[in-house]
């Protein structure tokens, strides 16, 4: 099964020049969803995995289904205000400004095994104040994977000393 | 397995007077997230299902998992400008202002059968949104199911004429 046939371009999405890659068509076919999660948990088979992180908000969409399947729990990274108990937060640039990523302080406990999911790696930076926020609670990274890897943007390079995995490569 | 025990009330979020449901408590226990799923899937469990269709962003938590373990797709519906192809969008008063849902003209298909899934059921504004969304696309709602009902706030009188089914009742 060819997963990437399921992807789709399209142009000019966000802004003028870039070509945004549309995963909704591999979401919306039960198989192609299903053998994407295979692929996904197969990564992270062969680890002792206590917690999944996803990132607000497409993160959202595969990270409880690998946690769900590696027998861990699910913990939501969320933009600024969106958590509603304590929290603890990173910073980190955007093109243009700046980015807040909150998780609860209670989230993630030390010593625990957390694998960082997102759909896309693009730049790095998500994921990277992901990983401080998880080790800042004493969490340790095993592995960060990904639907898409825009290899382009270097972002394996910003997150050097993770383990990296991508479903599909660009 | 006492599912309620793992929702945590948060006064005064996301404003004063207000009582929050946190789910996270019940996100990050690998067994209580498996029981959830298991319950919602029991709900839908008799029905043949083709898209689940989950609202943005805490929908997307357990929509996917629906979908995976129904054997059908995920359908993501989002807030405005976030989905990136064609588009369709219904608008719906909110207590000050009103939002705008949109979903993909290509996500569902004529008389396909769809489960609506979102993590709250308040006043019902969103998940009625939602539904006419699907019917403009010729779908059929066969249920909308959430985590939560905050049955103090009626919004299943909002929803009347489809099958609503509830994890947990507040």
């Amino acid at each position: 099964m060819d997963l990437a046939s399921y992807i789709r371009d399209i142009e000019d999405f966000p802004k003028a020049g870039v070509i945004f890659k549309d995963i909704t068509p591999l979401l919306s076919d039960p198989k192609a969803l299903n053998k994407a999660c295979d692929v996904l948990c197969g990564f992270a088979g062969h680890m002792h995995v206590d917690k999944v992180v996803g990132v607000d908000s497409r993160g959202f969409i595969f990270a409880p289904l690998l946690a769900s399947r590696l027998g861990a729990g699910f913990v939501p990274v969320r933009k600024s205000g969106k958590l509603p108990h304590t929290t603890i937060s990173e910073s980190y640039e955007l093109e243009y400004g700046s980015e807040i990523l909150e998780i609860h302080t209670d989230a993630i406990k030390k010593g625990e095994k957390v694998l960082v999911h997102d759909d896309v790696l693009a730049t790095g930076g998500t994921a990277n104040a992901v990983c401080k926020l998880i080790e800042k609670l004493g969490g340790e990274v095993v592995q960060c994977n990904f639907l898409i890897e825009l290899t382009f943007l270097n972002g394996a390079e910003k997150l050097n000393g993770y383990q990296i995995e991508a479903l599909l490569q660009y």
